[in-house]
């Protein structure tokens, strides 16, 4: 299989990269990018080995730009691109090759939630009526039919995997108060004085609280489409880590739902999935997940409300990794192929 | 003015030693550890400078043991020590010196209470009767009296100082949910693997959710003396950073409360603090106040919730800092002498 | 193949793991602890997923001793043990199983060194008759036919592959001057106070300079074997970095020895190499091989003196990886197997 | 006494700021900058607390341009502007206030010199004339009578501090070998790729080495005028610190030299100085000077070679603590007025 990877030079895309040249069933990756056409892959990214260099030796280990991308044909395309310049960019390749948009441009289908979280209407609602929302352990069934994908945030990914079951199966209600924790690469590779070492280093805080930020939109028309009378707010938080994220929420429980019903549905949802560890009262850390695919979830019972944790690699679970397991599950791949289930030391 | 600062080798002693050296009341300083007595501070502590030397002089530049502290009578007492070891090592200094505790021995004046948080009694009842609670800006009157001083911990000043206005005006209602994020310094300097550079650089957890924290306790007993009908759910996390604190807050208003209300309130408890900086809308970042014994406040309020936020250092404001401003109330001298209002760049 | 990890519970060890556990040749991992026999190794450390799991799955998981690993007979022992422990523990596997030394006992073959550098003498002088220094890129040959390899140290690894090239051929004379960053890992899993997060973050230093770290006793040898009149001078320090290490050697060139010279050398050395990636004059960051089994070389000749830089990731090419690059050259799979050629972001 | 300080939005201009607030013969800071002018202060720099502003007052708190900053007739001028744009804004300051010029601008008299390292020729022949080297420790009397200060590089003051006082006496001979590792800030304030958290922290490199950093000229001119034959080598790393500086050399011994000679010589240049700290054989951690205006140094003697440590906070001692220094020198002010000894915990 011949994959594409338009946006090479980001953090997504550069990990995107290392997996597809790590995944058996890709034969030859197609690095784009429209700003470094030419460039060798190995000076934009002098962490490449030898072994990924081979994957790209037809382009002569260059990066190309988007038409000649084209004409090569590829099976899947990875579009690892700014928001409202993916989906736009994307263009040429609807209808030819699967694609798993990384970018928040194919997400929400709704006219006027798009508008408000991005101050613009969505780019092509076309498509957008096609796209499937890429959370795979939660759309499997819908995701082995797409041919757009559209890969999910890495704040919805970890916050709503722990709620989703409970939500599903009517467990809670009232307001959820979520705090989740990212690294900062979730900024993306932008030169900006807000994202310089000196400034994040020993440093945290909080940024775009409650209803504010462009996820909260994401999170929230996940949330309704399984109990609409859930409310949420979600304080994200800038923590001095590369990679990782931590997300712990405070939920109100109903009265009659027990620790076993709790442990009960979570197997049900999860017990077989192999990026997810269910860890029950033991918290998780974000460093168990490092370079890994998986989400592991935590939650404990006191007073009336569960209490749930859960971490992801935001650049993995949240980004590439997610992608590449959305391409396992459509080409009937195993869903694990290609990717990590252990995180670094 | 002599002071002792007994437990000099740990973090918070240590800081001490370096804001007594510059505080201009304080003549002499006597460093006292019941390890290392007779080990000259600079082999203890490479960081401290001439300047700081001078002020130990009389001691040869050389820690002491308890009993030789006593017999040098020193107006004040900082007993830096681990909790349950240090109200019963104040002993010979009760009733002779100013004792200001930054452990948590005298903070919870009900039995029962600091039974549940430490799993036995407290050790000092007699001494709890008349310690008072030294958080400086809500009870400025009653440390001026205090001849024992129990230093708040760092959570609950970052978590109390943006709720105890809102609170005592009756202004919220309902359940708290608290997210605070704490460097790594909190656990003091002790030798034990989960807090190795390793372990901790790009890592981030929750630790002793909801209710379990004993500093939820020292938090709820204050909220309940402001209060009683407010419940909180407070979750702790590391973060790695060497100092700091953030809490982040959702609080349910009460509907008659308007944004100008809040503000008034604010002004009114912290207007005049020299410590305390109003931000508004403006979110805060530890970075800001790094080695400051300041506590800056942002407050937000979306459908109905008011989102609170506040920064400290953990080892100032939430231990060192706060004790010396103590010193200064109690002594009469002025709240800010020998105490940074800038937080390291 | 069954191979056994002596040591599971340390950073090398847990590294180990997760190689083997990837590796697939390797269809049985048997985790061994004198510490903490029993315990199931998801406790010992959550950052394994189910897949790693699975191979120790005959184990039930969990952690065996020494004795019941013996029982188990594993074609290959990895010690990852304490410098001074490893060699007597691994008595019983010597002459059954490939033993795979990752401590110093077995690298130094002088009774006088050995005993200069570790204060008593080696360990076990008839098996370090036997022993293989399992330096892959130089030694291959030998390794191809070892039963006993002695890994390298890290710093020596670093150090040594930019210069025994240029030493092997003559091309260098005088006194070397090296200055070494090693990343904490090096240290090991123990809690010692200074190297909390507190001591170590945003915090450097130089340690055991010039001729008096044990690997300089290990590199100064390996140079002997190519050059005795070659000097050095070894000043390692600690930066705050996890996992790492960067060498920058100043060394004199003779006067006839060209830049081409010296890039042909390089070339027939490393050329076909995966391992290696020659840069030229552009300098390494140890980022780019952070995960990697790599190690990449950098050189530039600056008025009569050639300056040489090297990365490589401290636990893996420095530790475990070697490790692992040791097994694939004695049991002729190809040297790559179950090892990474590309640096994680 | 009055201030000015131009490049306000700078690290060098911040932490000017808080220092000249501290410092007791300061009662009025203005604050310049060509880029924000009319900004208000606690905007640029949310860090600084109530006392630093009511230093300021006097201008509204807010940032003015050069030409208003001329009409107040400040005593003294501080330029923490870029190099190359920094002489040439003095300009009308020369002649009417003590200018102390933080940019590389006026240190190297050498018109050759300064066309090589900086690719173009110095800025203000005539300025240059006159402007004195402010390395304090050495220059004291230069420096009392100066009107204009260059204040020396972050790298040339923490290398040739421990090392001038032996090339002074003719100690030492042959080619030094210096390796220097330099915090972050040291790059400045500016939004480049290179230096954002994700790409710099846990990762090291080297950078412009042997003799390309335009530092190493600056290094090169001060030992001649001391010792013309000696030779250096200084290579230049980047660690993930947010503030410090660590420089280790490799040095010839010239034989008749004696350890008490060595011992002799420094404390004769520096055995009364506030800012130095000799510690003989114990080896100095940047940690220990953070925040300080300190350069610690550290010395020992094996096989003919004295190896030489030294750290200093490269913001502080390499950078605005040194200039507060050279005012202090310059106005017959306590030399330590307003400056810290001891570094931050």
């Amino acid at each position: 299989m011949k994959a594409a990877i338009l946006g090479i030079s980001g953090y997504t895309g550069m990990i995107l990269l290392r997996m597809l040249a790590d995944h058996p069933e890709i034969k030859e990756i197609i690095p784009v990018s429209s700003s470094k056409p030419g460039e060798k892959i190995i000076d934009i990214d002098p962490g490449i080995g030898k072994a990924v260099m081979e994957k790209t030796a037809a382009l002569n280990n260059c990066v190309v730009d988007i038409s000649s991308a084209v004409t090569q044909k590829p099976d899947v395309v990875f579009a690892a691109l700014p928001h409202l310049a993916s989906a736009t960019t994307c263009e040429p390749f609807f209808g030819k090759s699967v694609v798993i948009d990384l970018s928040a441009d194919l997400r929400i289908k709704d006219h006027d939630l798009f508008q408000k979280a991005y101050n613009t209407p969505p780019p092509r609602p076309d498509i957008l009526k096609i796209a499937v929302y890429g959370l795979c352990e939660i759309y499997e069934k819908e995701i082995k039919k797409a041919d757009v994908i559209a890969n999910p945030g890495c704040y919805p990914t970890c916050t709503l995997l722990p709620i989703i079951p409970l939500a599903a199966k009517g467990f809670i209600q009232g307001t959820i108060v979520t705090n989740a924790l990212s690294g900062i690469s979730g900024a993306g590779k932008k030169a900006t004085i807000g994202n310089l070492y000196v400034e994040r280093t020993e440093n945290t805080c909080a940024y775009l609280p409650g209803k504010t930020h462009r996820h909260f939109t994401e999170i929230k028309k996940e949330l309704d489409s399984f109990d609409k009378s859930l409310e949420i707010f979600f304080n994200p938080h800038l923590v001095p880590i590369k990679r990782g994220m931590h997300a712990a929420s405070v939920v109100s429980l109903k009265s009659n739902v027990s620790e076993q019903d709790i442990e009960k549905v979570y197997n049900e949802y999860y017990g077989n999935k192999k990026f997810i560890v269910l860890k029950g009262k033991k918290l998780p850390e974000t460093r168990d997940v490092w370079g890994s695919n998986r989400c592991d979830i935590s939650w404990q019972i006191q007073d009336g409300k569960i209490l749930l944790f859960s971490v992801i690699d935001n650049l993995i679970k949240g980004a590439s990794g997610q992608a590449v397991q959305n391409m396992n599950i459509r080409f009937n791949f195993d869903e694990a192929l290609g990717l990590k289930q252990y995180g670094e030391l």
